[in-house]
């Protein structure tokens, strides 16, 4: 190979194809209730960022960021989910707030992945942007992942809501879409089965 | 670890995080110009597909698929990103009719991804669908450089007009994205800085 993009030979490519395979194929999404002390050290968060930094990016405008949000931040965090139930729902218990309040506890590493959807110079249209997002946050679950650690996403309506905006304080044109949780899974849990390739490929 | 999700000890995890970082790193976007033959062959085709469906996939709804383009479709494709053109420039030239029926006939791998944003069960936001579109069409792209392939991804308006829609029988709700062009990589060629961290990464 003479290509400098390439990290490989011809002779070593089989043996790094199968280990990214093996990668990819035992990546699952953990629930944060299964994620627990210790999270990735500060070293291994740059190199969790540094892989989302090498997502395709069509037009070179990092169509996307992170938010990190500290422990510090937790209590703040819990008090937005709760106050984003409130709001949608006049009638929330007790039971039902505290609950909110304390999803924002669990993963010791919690960033939120917030895209950039405002005017951009190339204009790119707003699914390829959302693709170069995709891969950005899958190089942060893999790299986790690789790391030994659990990795998980998660949303909601909570993603729209105005606590949420206002503690992030997000622009206008951003949109919060989901928070990636990274920690050390606790207990193992069935996998999901993947889509059978027929189902989801097809040729002209 | 005990974690059935895993596919590795502690031991050798560092080294499977470095090698998963390097490849990511080294991974960049291949124009198709610069991809010829041999393209990956059809148990390799098969691994790219499987690690696809490995994304992470909210609700369980695979909003994306995949339509291949063999090299005896590629004529065909070719005179729909003609007629594409000729649709939305009356005035296009003969020159740049066959430049854009040219594009149809260069990478030995040609895919077009598709974005399902249509009614689902669970009926998850179109921003979620496409971060799902995103980690599997990166998934893709890793397997590809990490076999020795270059691969890139190219879009345009074409995406939207009716010759491409009408090829590739879309449904309504069906939206073409990108396609992703795999094959060996004839010449390198400088590859584009990363955005730094601080430019996208902040925390509360």
């Amino acid at each position: 190979m003479t290509d400098n993009t390439s990290h490989t030979t011809n002779d070593d490519a089989s043996d790094v194809s199968a280990q990214a395979l093996r990668l990819m194929l035992s990546r699952h999404n953990v629930s944060p209730k299964r994620l627990t002390e210790p999270g990735p050290d500060v070293a291994q968060i740059q190199a969790l960022f540094e892989a989302a930094a090498s997502a395709p990016d069509h037009g070179e405008i990092t169509p996307w960021r992170f938010v990190q949000v500290p422990i510090t931040a937790r209590i703040q965090l819990g008090e937005a989910f709760a106050q984003a139930l409130r709001e949608r729902d006049a009638k929330a218990t007790l039971e039902q707030l505290q609950s909110a309040q304390e999803k924002a506890l669990r993963a010791p590493f919690l960033a939120l992945a917030v895209a950039r959807l405002g005017p951009a110079d190339p204009d790119i249209a707003t699914l390829e942007r959302m693709v170069s997002l995709g891969a950005a946050v899958q190089n942060i679950l893999l790299m986790a992942h690789a790391m030994g650690f659990g990795a998980g996403l998660t949303s909601g309506q909570t993603m729209n809501s105005i606590p949420l905006r206002e503690l992030f304080e997000l622009d206008p044109d951003d949109q919060a879409v989901c928070f990636i949780n990274i920690g050390t899974v606790t207990k193992p849990k069935p996998v999901r089965p993947r889509p059978i390739l027929s189902e989801f490929v097809s040729h002209l």
